[in-house]
Formats: structure tokens, sequence, C-alpha cells
């Protein structure tokens, strides 16, 4: 049976995680990485540094629940976003001084542009640069509160996919869960 | 200007959150704590442990940006979680193990009960009670991959609410961010 994919409802995101500091933001950063996998993004950059115990961490997930997603660290993010933009695709850069994803068109003209997608995410303040032009296409926000960058990546995708995202099927699973409404099910290939 | 609200559509949310270990879970607790309260909740309970750095911060957030934020902690879950059902309040436990919420109706349902919610999200692997019809009245997962609490409980949040909470106007706020295409602008009361 062929699957095939509305490319212009579904785009490909990849996120660029800037500012981990190793051990302080050990779990954030993880908790970012695998909300980006399970909410729909193809891949995750660590910019500007390495940490082998997130990608171990990450690459565990995806090779026990399956699917591709891809994780590269220690790129630059300048480079990273440079040649993003090179290669055609549009930055995006979640923080609480953006558009107002609920008051404003941002998300609209976003998809419009169906094009690939890089979203940044901080994890403490980041330079002004991120704001400029030259850098992000879109400034986001998920509310303009300050909370966490983990929950406004996930509504910010959940928003972008428009729910789909949760209904995917991850390839190559060895553990899958079937939801339940008491209980854990999980099946297990071994 | 009167400002009504419909309460059929906008319940009210409290969090509890589970499994809190001070110093390893600090970032992510504030994390979870700080999403409830950008994302419409209208409280917070640290259950079974007090960790007055996390209040602090919390408390911080909502002296500076405004609204009635409410932050517990110490009371044992079970007690929270008894009183609440005492009160004819509902109980929704967020877990990667419960009904999807994109593909089964369960959001719906908690919604047409029109009840006050408490949600639990715990911090790593919670007791088998929580998914006993004792505790949880529903088993809700945001897809069923494991990944993270604060995106979990974001991205339900934003449903729960269809995106209205991020409307919302935060009273007695010292601190407003003004939403910008680009850079940042706050507008601060002294």
């Amino acid at each position: 049976m062929e699957n095939s994919k509305k490319h212009s409802k579904m785009p490909k995101v990849t996120i660029l995680r800037w500012g981990h500091r190793p051990h302080r933001d050990a779990r954030l950063t993880t908790h970012v990485a695998l909300a980006a996998r399970a909410l729909g993004a193809s891949g995750f950059i660590l910019s500007d540094i390495e940490d082998e115990s997130i990608r171990a961490t990450v690459e565990k997930v995806t090779r026990n629940w399956g699917g591709s997603f891809l994780f590269e660290m220690g790129t630059p993010w300048k480079k990273v976003v440079k040649n993003w933009k090179m290669n055609g695709g549009i930055v995006v850069h979640l923080t609480a001084y953006g558009e107002n994803i609920q008051t404003s068109g941002v998300l609209q003209r976003i998809k419009e542009s169906e094009k690939e997608i890089l979203i940044i995410v901080g994890s403490q303040k980041v330079p002004g640069e991120f704001f400029l032009e030259d850098f992000s296409d879109f400034n986001v926000a998920i509310g303009n509160q300050p909370h966490s960058e983990c929950a406004s990546l996930a509504v910010f995708l959940d928003r972008l996919f428009e729910g789909e995202e949760l209904k995917r099927n991850f390839d190559h699973a060895r553990m899958k869960i079937i939801p339940q409404k008491r209980g854990k099910k999980i099946i297990q290939h071994l």
C-alpha cells in the first residue's frame, strides 16, 4: 500500500538547540530532543558543543522506538543557519518576544512558505542576532510569557502539523505502546 | 467593560507534579510549573515534598508577570487526589501509555465533564495506582512515545483551552512583552 504524504501539509522540520551546557542542561536538552522526535521533527542539532550523553540517550530512544530521527552535534550555529538558508530553508526562532502564534498570522505565513523549517530554541538568553533578518525569518512566541522552550516547541510542532504528527507510525520500532484507558500495554520485538 | 468567561469552555485546571527530586529535577519542575501558568492553568501543587527554590522562582514570575497562579507544596499526592474527587473534580493523568489525544475521543470526554481538572504529571516512573480508577478518571497520552512531561502538559493545555489561553491578560503585571516580528519590546511598571 502506497503511503503518500502531502508535503505541503507536513513540512520537514529540524530543531537547532542553542546554548546547551553539559550537565546543567542535560535533562532539559534531552527533553527538547525527545519532544521534537515525538512531535514530528526529522532531526535535532546540538549546536557548538558535543555531549555524548545526550546523543546516547536520544539515539537509544530512536533505536528502541523506531523512526529515523537524525542527531547531530558540535556544529557552530551560524554555520547551521547559513547552510540552511543557502539550501532554501527557513528559520523559525521560538522566543517569548516573538509574534504570538495565537493572535498573529505567523504560523500561516510559515506554512505558506512550503519550505523546510529550522526551529531555533535557546536554553538561556540568546544572542541578539537571533532576532535579525539575517538569521531568523520568523520570531514566534507561544504566548508572551516566560516559560519553557520545551513547552513552546511542543505546542509549535503540534500546531504546525495540526496534530497529525501524533498518528504517525515509527518504522522498525522494537517497542510500541498500545494506548489504554487503564494500565500499560507494550509490544516488544526481541 | 464586563469580561465574562464561558466556564464550560475554560475549565479550571490545577497541575499536580509528582516525583519531584530537589536539585535533580529543579529545572524541569520549574519549567513544568511555568508552562502550566503560561498555558492557562490556575495553580500548581508540588506533591509530597517541599522545595523552597522552586516556589521562590515560580512566585517571582507571578509577581512580575501577573495573574494569580497558586503554588502549593508538600501535600501528599493521595490526599490531593482524594480531596479533589471529594470536591467533585476529575483527575487526568498524563502518561505515554494512555489514550492518544489525537486518535481517541478522550479530550472531548474530559471537556464534556465540565468539571475542574487536576492534571497529574510525574517526573519518572509513576506508581501503578495512578492508572487506576480510584485515582485517575482519564489517562491521556500526547502520542504514545516516550518524551517529556513538560511537552505533554503544554500540548494538552493548548488543546484543552483551544489556544485561547495564549490570549489572556495577566492582571497586575509589572512586566509585559509586546510581541514583535523582530527584537524585544517590554513594558515595565516600576
